[in-house]
């Protein structure tokens, strides 16, 4: 597999492989939404060794905002379950880096940071269920943004603080269609938090994390809420660690396990 | 919630409430298999903080087997999210002791063993969902059994081992309703993984861990395995921890959650 990594021309690289050696040499440098669609996607988030505890127990008492799908072994950058043969360090086309809670400039390569006690968290992404959705009529590539909110999560050790939720505006026939598709994929965020009035969740329309200014009054459509992978990072932000690495955001890591495939790691 | 577990007998209890309180006060000393049907029971592992981390992650490595369900805060005897102002320590009918992987005799109560870094871990029971098999028409009282097999785990630091499977034996038309009825139980070791040949995931059909001796021939019944929540301390065993204290075997513990009400923690 780690052969085939590396372009032998002889063997033919799988859609996921071939994405992640096209991020690799550097062809493709954007987004990863909608590239290899149908790949379950992850968000990375990598912290040193003395943090991992507290942070798999916070994601594992917030589950649904954070659903761990891969903990390499410490000092070790191949998802061995979920990609082996890959290389956290360059297969993402890009990374935020946060020192002390502030970012960074943005890296295309962390190889240069990488150091024997670093632990890589693949977190599920909400990416990873929208070739679902687009099967069954919604549509997934506009009115989507990742907002904070009001409600809590669950503490563990000094990871706390508000979730993070994705938003989109769907049509109630759309809506109820997506709640469907979405419970089908348990492990990376499932079914909706929340359908309806922002407000009733202290969701912050003003101040998007993701997606443009958000349009507050829409005729016929609704808004309907997920519990998004962005909640962890904000928890190790406002933890201010000393050193953080995450991929940018909608920059994420494309796994082998197909999206459709997917029921229980 | 608390002051209503020490009995005030002008506030009512919830059914698992008094399941625990008679559990605590020595009224109820058998297993729980059966005991207030129809809420979440848990497997309790107890280990020290120094083992936590690595325990934790051979568990999300291995979820089907180990759906952790709470792990509480070092020290800390109260699972405050499944079943606040419960007492893991007293509130389970009967606990097994390993030092050095060598069982001791059985205790009822464990207060006298607890130091503060003792972590405790709550990890998903298929008896959860006998009442969801029992209300589809699959009988749960009878025909199950604990087996080893050779299905490997995904390993963890010192935690590595085969799988441990439930077995049932069921008619074809039970067999595929409980399919269905199991899956909708994805964090209680979901849908079976296997079905059919006993021999094709090396079941070791000669020595249950738990259960009667097993009759090997059935006419128009077919076994049906799922993926056990004593495989952790299979492992934890074979690592031959220095202490491990869990609940005996069919003596589990009892949350507040209602099975026909969990979907995702």
């Amino acid at each position: 597999m780690a052969d085939r990594m590396k372009g032998d021309p002889q063997s033919a690289l799988t859609p996921s492989q071939q994405a992640r050696l096209d991020i690799r040499e550097g062809r493709h440098t954007g987004t990863t939404r909608g590239f290899a669609l149908g790949h379950v996607q992850c968000n990375l988030v990598i912290l040193r060794q003395a943090l991992a505890y507290e942070f798999l127990l916070y994601c594992q008492r917030n589950s649904r905002a954070c659903p761990v799908l891969e903990v390499c072994d410490t000092g070790d950058p191949e998802p061995r379950r979920l990609a082996p043969g890959a290389d956290l360090r360059t297969d993402l086309p890009r990374y935020a880096v946060y020192r002390q809670g502030e970012r960074q400039p943005d890296l295309t390569d962390i190889r240069d940071l990488w150091e024997q006690d670093f632990v890589a968290f693949l977190i599920g992404s909400g990416i990873t269920f929208d070739l679902a959705l687009e099967r069954a009529g919604v549509p997934t590539t506009r009115d989507r943004w990742v907002l904070r909110c009001t409600l809590p999560t669950e503490p563990a050790g000094r990871f706390r603080g508000p979730m993070v939720v994705t938003m989109r505006w769907l049509t109630p026939e759309q809506a109820i269609t997506a709640v469907q598709v979405s419970a089908r994929f348990p492990f990376n965020h499932g079914a909706p938090i929340h359908v309806g009035d922002p407000a009733a969740i202290g969701a912050d329309l003003a101040n998007p994390l993701f997606g443009p200014p958000v349009d507050k009054v829409r005729d016929g459509v609704v808004p309907v809420f997920w519990a998004c992978g962005v909640t962890p990072q904000e928890a190790a932000l406002a933890a201010k660690v000393d050193l953080m690495i995450t991929h940018a955001p909608a920059h994420g890591f494309i796994t082998d396990l197909e999206a459709d495939k997917f029921c229980l790691p």
